[in-house]
């Protein structure tokens, strides 16, 4: 194909969302020719279905709910007046809070203001909130975002060290739909146990976001927590950045919330369009069906040239996998669908594997996502007539053409700016896109029943240890994984009683004697 | 399978290093019996190659060089005795040179003491030293790390906002071999200014790591920089953790240099053995190989269990994939060989993508790394006999668990902490096992010929910007990017030209009427 050609090809495919200055190109996709007359009717289908998913159908049908995060931004959708006044309702007392602890009417115990936000969450409760936040942060907002987002002590102590003494200037935003999430009831144990320690009450530097009436809501409400935010169940946690979860923190850090929820609306209207080509979330589903022959064969590799845009592969993670990765479609038929997400940014990027995506094995096709605007900062020409922020356009398309020209796909995605209308469309883009793709494979997009079995086994896990430290404390004598799984009733679980008894070892629980899974000894010091 | 005759499999391929007290389980990947007899003969040969390699030879054909990382640990094994001397003299000046730094001997212009280093480095020179700063900071070190990765001027400004006033505090290493990698450059041009907009010289606050009689070296020295730092032709860039690259940040954030040299020391005594059994590296290579069928048809999936390592993986993208990702083997048969990594910690990424990788798309195997050690913190009891670090103990089983039964694989590594012993054998693990993994799939493990076609294509498009800077300049009258792809002798780069003027358009460098690839109209204002 000669350039004159990609040209033509790139001005007859490209999709510009005028609203929001937000382009699409699918030029270095190797889509065949007749393949979108081919998908023409699979993805009316698609848009049916995304239709009836907007006017509050049972969208997720294995847990009997309604799918309403496009309600969000437009309130006047959701098809019963109370989701929407909840909708506004909850807009509206995030703004009033967030505007009452920038003036310091909320304050807390023992300083003027807070000026930190500690959000405690996992999975959906966290990767929105930290992908915005790094996204927008800048050093004159009104408060800065630190996260729990594991249940690692470790990693807890350090964002506490590194807090300081500015802990008492920190309000701890606890995020959990159920309310029962493990790692997000250890952080807030932790969190609570910091501030005991630093001699302040938990409660008044506490605000919970969750569903009604469970287990965190019920703390919060019994121990007077500052506030509390809803979590709906009609919005998923992936889904779940443009409800309280994400716009609480963002609007807590000074971002423009109304544009981030406008971003959305506008890139929901371009989404709606049934014209393929005018419609950017149809073309990423039609382009990814085609990279991975609607069967995920290919990973998508995410690389926005901005810094800014680091943790959007991390976002996208749990957006694209956690709702395309099924083991069974609609019909019940066994087909183990998805689509593996990775990468960090460019030109960064480049140095670290871009060598294998030229050179080495072709799975995968890029998604480029450049920035237009190279930031408020003063430019710096580091060459006549060459800017800093030039070489990141130049590697961008120097890459898109090595790729191309070395017969690798990608798709090119443009956005004018990090600011918050572009984070809002580029968030709404992608959750169109996942659900017209999931309705062309045939897939739920909304439940994620393949979780609960690690969740179960933990539990097990957990169930083990206690029963291994009884046996120990009832007997004195040292004795081996196997000796004790015995002793424990399990048995049939020598190995990970192995396992849980050398961490208990490691951290000073029990005395260990000898070595190997065979040859250790263990008793209660 | 029982989980006797699991606890069975488990022991007998147990691979325990006692010095590092490191293990490797490989009982949860499916490789059938006599697999390891069938590679017995290959991997010999891995052994023998490795071996060679060690002693000085040319294992590096295509660039003609030797492949030294493993003498950085023991310069004893080094070929000639003045290599030998490079490496024992150049960690002796790494150990002063931080030493009088924290003493504040050697002081900043207008401060008492450096507290803080900037890192300017790309690709293997910040992976590696970013990977190791996260693994082991903690909130009493001397200096406190930041990081220039890119080429984004966005980003730069915002890492020189949060050092604000302590800028003058603060220590800045440039790292790249050839002295000559724009983004570093760059990013030098650009710290440089920011000292000199605060009235300080950039001299007096900036160290060189760069390989001798580059043009970073020379700058260096004619400008009187504090001190240089040799990077060697026979140590690769993702190699180069070990060398100066990592060891001189590392030594200035305070971390115990010698045992990070001793972990990988130890990790290269265990994976010099020749009985696969018993050596780690070896046991990796042929996992590998057996996942994805010696062509990297399963993406590697890397989680481990500790906020401490998030970057492990990052980190392991370049040293694998750059690694492994070649168009040809050996003898030059295209074989599009390559392994892709992504991942970023457990129990975290659990709720974003566990889904998939139980229910969905069967494409790829994880490396759990379990951490034994919960830190140094006072433990938090959440349930009876139950700490915050047994629940990622139990999630990492659980999920290793519910992923065996639906017949996915996984890899298991046992590390005793996150301190810099484990952190270096960690290092020297991957670095063996990538190293003989490609002897296994007979690829040249130690260059990386595709990355030249982006920078050469990068700066094509560099050189089209500015003749369509010229362009534009010669003549006011508003034009199209086909006028002007025209004009400036490129009629071929319309796509391109058009993407570079929309680029200048949005920086205010240009002025744009109409929109879109044929609509738009530009002038230099």
């Amino acid at each position: 194909m000669t350039t004159t050609d990609l040209w033509d090809r790139y001005r007859s495919h490209l999709c510009i969302v005028e609203a929001l200055d937000l382009r699409v190109d699918v030029s270095r996709m190797h889509f065949p020719a007749g393949f979108m007359d081919r998908m023409a009717t699979p993805m009316a289908h698609a848009f049916d279905a995304m239709a009836t998913l907007e006017k509050g159908a049972i969208a997720n049908p294995d847990e009997d709910r309604m799918v309403g995060h496009y309600w969000l931004r437009a309130p006047e959708l959701a098809p019963r007046p109370a989701l929407s006044s909840a909708i506004i309702e909850t807009r509206e007392r995030i703004a009033d809070f967030a505007r009452d602890v920038h003036a310091g009417t909320i304050r807390p115990q023992r300083a003027d203001r807070f000026e930190h936000v500690l959000v405690i969450g996992i999975g959906g409760s966290a990767l929105g909130p930290q992908f915005v936040a790094d996204a927008l942060a800048t050093r004159d907002d009104p408060m800065r975002a630190h996260f729990f987002d594991n249940t690692d002590p470790d990693g807890m102590a350090r964002v506490i060290a590194r807090l300081g003494e500015a802990l008492e200037r920190t309000l701890t935003v606890v995020i959990s739909k159920s309310g029962g999430t493990a790692e997000t009831r250890n952080g807030m144990l932790f969190a609570r146990r910091a501030y005991e320690r630093a001699g302040l009450d938990f409660a008044r530097h506490a605000v919970a976001i969750t569903g009604d009436g469970s287990d965190l809501d019920r703390t919060a409400s019994a121990s007077g927590w500052l506030e509390r935010f809803p979590m709906w169940d009609w919005v998923g946690g992936r889904a779940s950045v443009l409800a309280a979860v994400g716009l609480l923190p963002a609007a807590l850090q000074g971002f423009d919330v109304d544009a981030l929820l406008d971003g959305a609306r506008e890139m929901d209207v371009a989404t709606r369009r049934h014209e393929v080509a005018s419609n950017p979330a149809a073309l990423l589903a039609l382009m990814w069906h085609h990279a991975g022959d609607g069967r995920g064969t290919k990973d998508m590799v995410v690389l926005p040239y901005a810094d800014r845009l680091l943790l959007f592969s991390r976002y996208l993670q749990q957006l694209v996998m956690e709702s395309l990765g099924k083991e069974r479609d609609l019909d019940g038929n066994v087909v183990h669908q998805g689509m593996s997400v990775y990468g960090n940014k460019g030109s960064t990027d480049q140095h670290a594997y871009v060598q294998q995506l030229r050179d080495g094995v072709n799975n995968f096709f890029v998604t480029f996502i450049h920035v237009l605007h190279d930031g408020d900062g003063d430019p710096l020409e580091v060459e006549p007539d060459v800017r800093i922020g030039d070489y990141l356009t130049g590697f961008l398309l120097g890459t898109r053409a090595a790729l191309f020209d070395a017969d690798r796909e990608s798709i090119t995605i443009t956005v004018p700016d990090v600011r918050e209308r572009s984070i809002g469309a580029l968030i709404a883009l992608y959750e169109r896109a996942v659900g017209l793709y999931a309705t062309l494979v045939g897939v739920n997009a909304y439940d994620q029943p393949g979780v609960e079995a690690g969740k179960r086994a933990a539990g097990s896990v957990l169930e083990l240890q206690k029963a291994l430290l009884d046996a120990l404390r009832a007997d004195p004598a040292p004795r081996s994984a196997a000796e004790l799984a015995r002793a424990a009733g399990r048995p049939d679980h020598i190995e990970q009683s192995w396992t849980i008894l050398e961490h208990l070892a490691a951290n000073g629980r029990l005395e260990r004697s000898g070595s190997g899974p065979d040859g250790a000894r263990y008793r209660v010091s």
